[in-house]
């Protein structure tokens, strides 16, 4: 530990997310010291949103001994770029939709430390090799597989942003040119439109329809059938469900053995609620790899599922952006 | 320029091709000031090669004041691995083929000079950063258009040579996962299999065959068709021949959409023999692009041809990867 984080050993970490906005106050060991949280919706303009976060952070921040104790402050939040700072365009947010929000500055303003943002998967990538399964490592990716599909890539010990802060868009890799699925992203065939939460409810309809094995999920409106309810029918044993699994691993593994061409990783990194299915997608996702990818490549990666403890995680990931400063 | 610079104005290049090698001595401004060549092939093992090489290089390293002018040397080769300095199992190298050659250190045993190795597309990329068109660019692709399709990455300004070297293998993304063209590396689909010159030539023998239209290329036997006879012929003005580079240009635009989700590059430079065709293929490659991209990346990115003159190319580049060291 040098001098400087002898004297500011902590630093703030934001899981900025569509519902939740989590507050954690994090040491150099990955450890929360002090966490807390607000609403992310309800506030009529971005300053409001601030106004309140930094009234919910001052309770914690006074217990760990004041502002001078912290270095600076992380933050990662859909549609956040981290060359500028900023949200754009972000759908999810009634603050954040329309436009640009310089949050970092708007934070760093109040706070009177400096202030760092990215997207919530580059945040996941950043904490996994700070306090996870990626310590040590110079080239690996972190796939998230929640809501959506993201991603966050680490080349020679670096995050990969781009010319514009918008690399490592994994969810948008076109896996089907002809009659893929439609995407939130107005094209067809994108990786999320067949691994998001909603892609394997998905998949579960069209299994569903085009298959005859009984199934526990036959039970549900199609319609109402999420990736929870696989996730449940898998651990009793069905088998329709597994076969959802088998697929949605199969699709990841060709994505991952095409990126494996671009950036040849040590590792992938696999984080998010579809991780708790275990070997049942991990097993297809690996089988899936080594069947796609190219000789050089193969059975030289480690698959592996985040580090960072459960609900935790996000605002790990995202304090640790903050150490980057 | 300091003063080991001034001390050691140069570096030598060597372009290690499947025929050819060709030497060049390069000064910091990419000026050729001598160059020599041998046969690649016709040695019985690979001393024998680097003992002919050292020959001809003392040639050339007399006419610019000896050893003590040059700083490093770099290699541009097939299946170049820059970290280990090696060509490993090169298919096409009758003393590299079936094994390991630890090419680098044989070269700076002989010359007592540091030798850096890297892969040939590697090496264009290093020489675009160096010399050519990508000068003060961070973020970009050079995709080899050739007997094979090659691509060298650089992100952070840094190239991206992955874990194991081997990072970097645009030619292997699968681009079609159902009835997708055989490829050289035992799988379906590749890139390769549809932009490289030899993909261009099986491009123009399926449109022969699926197609009624009139075309000078149907003067010749088909099996004998290249890719230099679909160039000779778009430059006659052939409506077959441009269709066979609108096909390509729209497979390259999908690649470099998709590449695109990975790293966001500043721009796309084209290198080799088929960006001769000029707009026949900028321009499919450019509207195929803006037609697949994410939204956030549409019209963003730079779609530039090799700025390193003909033949001098590729030992510039290697050159280039001697700056490095």
């Amino acid at each position: 530990m040098n001098s400087e984080e002898t004297l500011k050993p902590y630093v703030i970490g934001l899981d900025l997310g569509g519902t939740n906005s989590v507050f954690g106050i994090v040491d150099s060991r990955g450890e929360i010291k002090a966490t807390t949280a607000i609403k992310t919706q309800g506030y009529d303009n971005v300053d409001e949103y601030v106004a309140a976060s930094v009234e919910a952070l001052h309770v914690i921040i006074d217990q760990v001994g004041g502002i001078d104790k912290i270095k600076a402050m992380g933050i990662g939040a859909p549609n956040g770029n981290y060359y500028k700072g900023t949200i754009e365009f972000a759908p999810n947010l009634s603050w954040g939709h329309s436009g640009i929000v310089p949050l970092a500055e708007l934070f760093s303003k109040k706070l009177g430390i400096p202030v760092a943002l990215t997207n919530d998967a580059n945040a996941a990538a950043i904490g996994e090799m700070t306090y996870g399964v990626a310590r040590g490592m110079k080239n690996f990716i972190v796939i998230t597989l929640g809501t959506g599909v993201g991603s966050g890539i680490v080349v020679n010990g670096q995050l990969l942003y781009g010319s514009d802060g918008f690399a490592g868009e994994l969810g948008h890799v076109i896996m089907r040119e002809e009659n893929g699925r439609s995407c939130g992203c107005g094209r067809n065939g994108c990786l999320e439109a067949y691994c998001s939460a909603t892609g394997v409810a998905r998949t579960a309809r069209e299994l569903l329809e085009t298959t005859q094995e009984p199934s526990l999920l036959r039970e549900l409106k199609p319609e109402d059938i999420t990736s929870l309810d696989v996730s449940i029918a898998a651990g009793k044993g069905d088998k329709l469900a597994k076969d959802i699994y088998e697929f949605t691993g199969e699709m990841l593994g060709e994505a991952c053995a095409n990126f494996a061409a671009f950036s040849s990783p040590e590792a992938f990194i696999f984080f998010g609620g579809l991780t708790k299915a275990g070997d049942l997608i991990m097993e297809p996702i690996k089988r899936s790899y080594n069947e796609h990818v190219l000789r050089i490549f193969k059975g030289k990666a480690k698959f592996l599922i985040s580090g960072l403890e459960g609900s935790s995680a996000a605002v790990l990931g995202a304090s640790a952006v903050g150490w980057e400063i």
